[in-house]
């Protein structure tokens, strides 16, 4: 790899760039903000101008309607972006916060501090509002960020991170906290991944395959986000008018998200009561059932494969089985989620205890739908994903999980 | 890559044993530390003779003495370790303290709770010790760990585990909690680096080699530990009598160790009362000094050169500039430190300031030796090691830093 690679250049200029951007104020962070917010209306006819560019190149290459529609900005869509920057600079800013600090038995201060990452690389597909939400999050916890988007949205990013950039550099900060990727290639994402030492934190978004091939490939650290295999889980103590809602509103309520619900599990012993009235409602939502034998005695359920279980549909599908107990229930979820959000619908006060001690998932839920997992609904103000990993940030990330510690050790000559 | 290789056999046993460990009870954790502790006592004679093996073998195979002294087990080290796995019995459970909790607007209860890993992977050179260190601190975080010390000290290894597994049964617990890695071959590492899904978290502990391969082959995420380039800055507002001390200190104290300092910056304006000062007490330390002219003006000073600047020595060795200013030693610190431990003498709040600031290491220390970056002096208890990178923990990582967390969401029938 080449030292002046593109690449390797926008990110050494990241490097320089996120020094001054580490220790600037809340108020600068919040007049760039507001600046970008600015400048996405300022320049809006550009940069419609520029997705349309996008919109017709993929119509033209047959992209299919759903993925271009979600390609395609609007004055709406745009007003939304702007007010998701200007939501930003509403929140709290996490850079300084003391997060643990004493005294220790020598004398010594001990305060640990959040401080940025540094340089954050994000990756994601299609959507370019993620290019101006990616932006304003990182900016905001003190990150400089290389953004790679799809190259179908290349006009579009590139129009929207020219005016952010025109506002950073207003607000006195320098242009190149926010810089797209250059080249389109898949060259230029290799490079990238690995750039240990210059970028500090990769973060890909979107399907599981950009996802598999980013933590493969990095020597970057990397933050998983956004693979939901979600179970609900139908325990013999539920009360099955709150299951029958819950099970309906995790499958259906919008079924292309991450935790969206993609498996069913009912213990037997509600079974018979049970599913005569969560087959027919999942089915009156326009739900696929790919159930077991217990399930496939009702008209157009479909038989279930061991592939259905371990599948994220993100469609009207589901899979769904009866279970004998809950700690199978558990073992099912142990060998097939995805652990990003797992649900049990129960009153019973030891089941739930159980459920949520031994079901390790990011967020693991109790009588309510699994689309609660989200950094709105947490009210953490901005998501920056929903991290299914161990490390670091586990479930939805908002500023505070953009960033890392220091300890700050002050002492009056002190020596061992 | 075969799935019933052996280390991944270990792994799914490991993987199956630590659903276990997550929900005992610290009273049970406690039990079979105290128990270890006890098993390394009764097996005293049997762990000595197979140390005595290692070490002869050792021996015979031409290993440096200090290597072999560190490899080299005693009836006093062995009580040390004991008093080790005590130790960290007495420290409170990580597991299920609520790091953050809300209720939300719409009755939703919000619970971030600490919870293990699961699966831990410990990858060390040398020092018999890890052995049960890691052992105790993984099972009292609530983690089944997979050990692969180093080959030279298998048989002491192995002999020590042994004790333990016996301990942990009569404890209650599962014996695979606690696990070496069979085989001694760089194929089982490498096995070991891949099986991403059955161990969580990879821990290298040994030199820059080690931790270099290990970043760069694992799928696995690394949390990487202890490569430490510390620099002590003596600034135009220091104390000399303190940036003495302080010098001295942080080279002489223990060289060998990642928080010993290996580079000195004095700022111009006081290089001239300074100099004469320091380079005679670092030599009569047994310290040779890498300087610039400045430094090169005395007696047998060598030349400093850049590889001076990046290098760990772990030994008493010290390269020495004079800098002009704060922010050269600042610039100096970001391009050649490995972001470990960076001291600033100084007795200018604004430059104390200014340094913490700018300065992006795990410990920045102000008027302190570099030595203080320890778990133990940061009463923390018990340490698995430092960490040098910016996901997840950074600094000593205690019992608290060996967890992740979820979030446990509580509805009463909760949709969107």
């Amino acid at each position: 790899m080449n030292d002046d690679h593109p690449v390797l250049v926008a990110a050494e200029r990241a490097r320089a760039a996120s020094y001054g951007l580490a220790v600037a104020t809340r108020e600068q962070k919040d007049r760039a903000l507001h600046g970008m917010a600015a400048a996405l209306e300022t320049h809006r006819d550009t940069i419609l101008a520029a997705n349309a560019d996008d919109v017709a190149r993929a119509e033209e290459g047959g992209t299919p309607a759903n993925i271009v529609d979600r390609l395609r900005l609007t004055p709406e869509r745009l007003a939304g972006m702007a007010d998701g920057l200007r939501d930003v600079a509403g929140l709290p800013d996490p850079v300084g916060e003391v997060v643990r600090g004493s005294t220790l038995a020598n004398g010594l201060e001990l305060r640990q501090v959040r401080v940025p990452f540094g340089v954050v690389g994000m990756i994601y597909e299609a959507r370019p509002n993620v290019t101006a939400d990616a932006a304003g999050i990182c900016l905001k916890s003190g990150n400089a960020v290389l953004l790679r988007g799809s190259s179908s949205a290349r006009s579009s990013n590139a129009a929207i991170v020219e005016a952010l950039r025109e506002a950073v550099v207003a607000a006195g900060l320098e242009a190149d906290v926010v810089q797209l990727v250059p080249g389109d290639s898949h060259e230029s994402v290799k490079v990238l991944m690995r750039a240990r030492g210059l970028v500090d934190v990769l973060i890909p978004r979107g399907g599981a395959g950009l996802i598999r091939s980013v933590v493969e490939e990095s020597t970057v650290p990397v933050i998983e986000t956004g693979v939901g295999n979600c179970h609900v889980y139908v325990d013999a103590g539920a009360d099955l008018d709150k299951a029958l809602a819950i099970v309906v509103n995790a499958k259906t309520h919008r079924t292309s998200v991450c935790n969206a619900a993609e498996s069913l599990l009912v213990h037997a012993d509600v079974a018979e009561e049970f599913l005569p009235r969560v087959v027919p409602a999942l089915q009156e939502a326009g739900v696929t059932i790919h159930g077991d034998a217990a399930f496939t005695a009702y008209a157009d359920v479909v038989e279930v494969t061991e592939e259905d279980d371990a599948t994220e549909y993100l469609s009207l599908d589901i899979s769904a089985r009866v279970v004998p107990s809950l700690d199978a229930a558990v073992d099912h979820i142990r060998l097939w989620s995805s652990q990003h959000s797992d649900a049990i619908v129960t009153d019973d006060l030891t089941a739930a205890r159980r459920f949520t001690a031994a079901v390790d998932s990011a967020a693991v839920l109790v009588n309510a739908s699994t689309r609660f997992t989200d950094g709105g609904e947490f009210g953490f103000g901005a998501e920056i994903g929903i991290s299914t990993q161990k490390l670091h940030a586990r479930g939805p990330m908002g500023l505070p999980e953009m960033t890392s510690t220091k300890y700050v050790v002050t002492g009056d000559g002190h020596i061992r």
